[in-house]
């Protein structure tokens, strides 16, 4: 279980825990480290294995390395997304326990071993060709100590794929459904399942796609109500959103 | 059956069915009529029933009731597109055959009795607020002498709805999917038939869809290989390609 | 707590708990009933006290009044949205327990009593001007169950206001934020709260704003990971996919 | 002539001509192959010659390998889209049978031979730069067992070298009209013909042709009634919608 | 023949036909009149009769009267577009000599006559309901001074009745071509003939149209070489340049 | 002087000047010779001198020489554009009077002389980077035989280069300005000089530019009434609109 | 002058000048107040003459007036912008002093008065029909206590106009420039001042100005550097920066 | 300080400082330098050591040494921006004095010393991926002699990163906030302070930030009234619209 970051400090100041003196002194101390060009943040949670996550679009691997030098200082669990083979080459040298997830380009770091939750995460794809946006949320939800379960390839134009694995649909507490051009299967499973479906669209497709703008709009005008939409090819988004559901139904179970 | 327009005339000069002579008289004499600000085409094959069509939007009552006039004088059908109840008023004083369907918005005028087409056109709508749309294509369908069946408000939400209607999806010869919001159905209709799909989507829903987008986009890049769309909104449209596909399945049944 | 629908029978038949022919029976009874113009359905789980929702915009007065009239046979808790003072008065006087939102635009006719969920809800909008759209999630919300707040009028450009109500944010399960201009709101509060954050992007705005586009975007591109959008002005929307949220951590409580 | 998919199943249960037993394991049998990263379908009608397609974009040359396996095993004709030479070579070794099609970007392995259809599909093209489009068209429609023609580089802007090709208009049962740049040609031929005209809007041009989006807006906005139009770039796809226009044809002949 | 605005003076300088001083004096004199709101310009050539024109959009009726009166002094034609009914009463009880042109939206009033030019404008529409567009184009360029032509409703969904006209298309000096939906009619003229075609979008059609953007982008994709786009709905700025070819071409007769 | 193309043959008829037999045949002969893949138009009015035109792009090197093959043949003036240094060596080596222009990407074969025009033809800039732009509305304009002028980098934002040119705006009959950016300068040039102006956007700029849009949208939105606009970066097509003009001019001159 | 808000109380604490204790309570003091759909700020510099800004687009009148009210009990100067007639009537009654500036579509309540700023604004339009937005800039910018100037309608196309008035130019510290259409003017007047400008699209124009578009994207691009941009229409938040620059600028002037 | 450009000179006319023959004179002696594809300006102020500024996208080498050298000649201080390491090793040659910036893409000729302003500008980063466009910011606006400073990576989705930083807010005086994705930090920024806030929307993100415009749309719609936008990237527009701003403090300073 996860506990609320700033608000937790700001509490403790209102119900006088702590005086407002510490809460001050706590505040300035806040876990986040200022290397120059980026302000690390300590305060992902540590001592619950959350991890830290990098996101290495538009960074050099100097500042990447910088950066997870920090983290690993903290013994923090690292998580780089967007990541390349050169950034992972460099830092394995360094970091014999860092892995590379190829068709998610996810490097991970694992220092603290977690327990997984007993909820569990369904991630679901079209499209063999968006196998690589829901391996991103495949490997984040894992690797932030969900279950995490995988239903690829089962598109609205063959529904006897989706139907023969109704199953799978009925076990999981959050599915992620994953989709490229028209975008319509979260609206099918939305239909068909009573728990919290996350949308995310990919840029599969061509032409009138516009690089996902088909599938991202069809999810936001989805005609099965409530369904939350992340970014186009957003996988790590999504299992953000969904592991932060998790952790609210593991609080729950836990009291 | 109908036959090809200027392309028959043409097609006699190089068969020397006719003289080049006669062809060039042919295609002088060929049948519109100048009436100032239109040029009434009395082409669209009146001996066999298909209709004139006039768009409403746009034109003036006295240029519909002037284009109407010269129509009546080739005893041709007539159908009236995008009509209000203001044009119909004024028509039905002159013409008492004159009828108005207000949810296609559609007047139809019937001089020629036609028969039914053995093969079958369905209309399907997700929603029940498409179904203006899909009455536009229903009533534009049956007056060109079509068998047409609706199935309305089968949205891929509820996809009971749709798989208990198996049997309407296995009559028809070409089917047209109406359908606003994400436009997801005419994928799903799509994986679940074999014949012709012609995609409508619809100005309907609010936000993200963009007055249709999202649907028109949705289809465009449907999954469903070998779907057919049209413009947002335009059931006619889709109903006349619907008709020119059943022209060619009659003809081949005929020979 | 509710259930999952056409899954729950499907699997069913899969733990051999019913034999074929009672699953096949079971679907076809699927309870969906045809008036014509639409399929109303049946399965919202009725007895748990969740609500038929009727989307007014498009449908005539005469369609809502047929699909309420099919619902309160059922004895069903009904939720109408988009509805306007017009289809109020009209239902009202067959129905007199109707009540009507005018800020939210909903109609609510309440036929069963619901326990409070024990988890909470807050409801958040950036200024005054969002409060309408919020108004539309408050209500679902609360009449699927549902504990809720309201925390209006806190957006970025004051930031003292939203820092000064953060015992609110803390106490919340899952938090909806309604924003409109540069939705800039639902950011800051992700990084405020670990729990699932849902945006909503208002039309709220003028000229650049792209009635809202600008909103949606922002959203769908924060920099606090793990929201999930919803569509432009979709209270309703982002209410039902809180309920869902609540509805699994209302179960493992129970568990 | 090709039948229909799930459809036929279902109805023989409808139509008690199997129980509801055989049914539902005819279904659980249905014939797709999980291999993991994709769920094969055999079920597009092996028996009449349709062939498999594999859409290669986003595909690993392995994956596309692996599902070319399955598909062998069946004895399928196949059809690969958007392929590489890459992707050729390494079909090739394994599958001497293996032809590629370099301006279509097509590899077809034909396994079963099938008869020519009667009915005619002529494909058209404005430029000579739409050609690679058309040619992914002609290749699909005439793998899949049509009588195709070609009409190349008869652009609007010469309209003799049209109106010099009336024959083979005139002779066409459906026909593809594919054109980038403003993408008026379907609307002229769709004024000189009476049969199933499909829109394929290319991206070729430049500057506000957006990669094809004014081809595209103009074919949804033709004044030409009835045209089906298909996603930018996508031969395959108006291919396949012309072959299902087809059957229907060639199965009214049979009968 | 029209002469060139500044620049003339500014030639007269270079050429010392006038001082520096006159040649600064002249420009600080140069006709515009400043009566707040507006500066009105008296350089419009008033000596050629070449018309004020006042674009009444977002302007009040007490602006518009007020540059009216200003004009009158100057003994101007004035050319008011955009203009309305109620704009048109005001102006007539203070200048008899005002008529109005509903379809195009135009007032005129002439206080100075021109000789009409020998060379020739045509004006062509797809449509009738691009006739309002073609009407603000065939005023202005008639009120101009303009021989003008018109022929209406020849789109290139019925080839013949323009192909019926190539008369028209061949007497003319320049053609403006005034077309809704696809816009293709400006490239199938501009194929036809070698004079400058003027292409003006118009808003006409629905849909995936978005307001006249698909026949803008179509106009400016033209394979046909060679014409000039004016904005969408603007026939005054169609005629305005067309007029302004006339002039190069009158002024080269005269030498 | 140039004459009309197909219009000339179609007035012949009209006016009896050659039988409708020998009409039929010329048009049947009309010069285009079905190469395959091209369909080449020799009726670019070869006495004239006006070139024959290829466009390169999307188009192999052997379609391009064979074309070229089939125009020299006729002995006609060849341009080809976006052109590169590969496709001019393949044509240098077979015809050595092939000439490269590199910034205006074009290919040029002269195979006839040309008098030069007596009206001018001046091409102004924005900025330098418009300059590859503006040498292919140059060369083109040149090797169809007019005169032109260039007016480099005199843009908006330092009106003083603008204004010290005068001279240049003032003697010529078209005037041709390119720019890019915020697109400007073709509204300034407009308001100096009363002669036809032909604004080319081009696509330099960044961000919010998109690729020529904004300077596109600024053109078309001109309150310098009468510019005509062409498409993003298309230098080619504003030559060949002021050569059309420049026609009109020279022919009106030798009358 | 002004000075910093929560920043001023921020750095107290920093410099020792206030305990943490008092600048939390402080921080708590804040000036809001909670009126339950509103959070009145009351932090905007009350004593230096700065006014309360309402939006009052999508807020009841009964909102504004509650709004109103906290603030006139505040005694403090009140701008309400995108007011109409209704509000201000409601207002007027109880609000003796409050005044509407129509064309601006602003209600001021002064109970303070302020001495004129040193420096000097001047707003400038392109256009008559730009007005409206830049009274919105004036009257704000006057009721801040700026020194204010207007340049009106002197557009690009009649150059004269605005070098006619370099005087007005050459005196201003910030220039605010109001255009429409292809919005060149900020770029002209930036090549011609070295005061920073603040550009102001407005949605004057139509067709392809797509509402502002145009001469925001102008504006965005323009090629004279350094210039601000603010949202379509939006006077109000132009006079809002150049009032902040103001304030910076009289700063110095006092020290 | 910095003085006025043409205004000056014009104004020296109407005060008759100068005689008109000697303005005219000035005018035509204005600094500019006609090198063929350039007219090379040496009006920015040499005297002041503002830089002359090359923007090299979209030049040749040999384009921007010819620039260079003019400038060089004048002794002016040079800056280059969107250099790469060609242009840098070509100019290094010939100028040692020359320096890169890669970071910011800049090269500096640094010619004149330039006194530091007292007045601040701060160039704040929401995110490290940010930093490239700020460091063009950064560089330019000390290059221009102005005091700056820098405060990176303080994204609104950790607020306290910000809020710990409220001293370098506290003592700019102007603040240029560099941001990507949802483009939120300037809007909070603009809460927390009353100078002038510069928004630069960069391109940093992915999916349905197309390409900047997620940021650019958010900060033109901010709640924080009265922040001046500059186009995508462009953050030498921000420095110079800063640098334009602090002249104008600075000048007051003096006085």
């Amino acid at each position: 279980m996860k506990n609320n970051k700033l608000i937790r400090i700001l509490k403790e100041i209102k119900n006088s825990d702590i005086s407002i003196n510490e809460a001050l002194n706590k505040l300035k101390m806040f876990p986040f480290e200022d290397i120059g060009y980026a302000k690390v943040d300590h305060h992902r949670e540590i001592r619950n294995g959350s991890p830290e996550v990098i996101y290495c679009e538009g960074k050099t691997i100097e500042e990447i390395a910088g950066i997870t030098e920090k983290m690993m200082e903290m013994n923090s669990n690292i998580l780089a997304t967007r990541a390349n083979e050169d950034i992972y080459n460099h830092l394995k040298k360094v970091y014999p326990k860092a892995e590379y997830h190829p068709r998610a380009r996810i490097i991970t770091i694992k220092n603290v071993d977690l327990d997984k939750s007993r909820s569990k995460i369904l991630v679901v794809t079209a499209g063999t060709s968006d196998i690589p946006v829901a391996e991103e949320a495949y490997i984040t939800a894992d690797f932030m100590g969900n279950q995490v379960e995988k239903l690829y390839d089962v598109g609205v134009a063959g529904l006897h794929r989706l139907l023969g694995n109704t199953d799978k649909l009925g076990d999981a507490n959050v599915i992620i459904v994953v989709a490229g051009m028209e975008g319509a299967l979260p609206s099918v499973v939305g239909g068909l399942v009573d728990v919290p479906v996350i949308g995310v669209p990919t840029s599969i497709g061509y032409g009138a796609n516009f690089k996902g703008l088909s599938a991202l709009l069809a999810m936001l005008n989805s005609c099965a109500s409530g369904m939350g939409v992340v970014n186009i090819d957003n996988g790590f988004g999504a299992a953000y959103l969904a592991d932060s559901i998790i952790n609210q139904i593991e609080k729950a179970r836990e009291n």
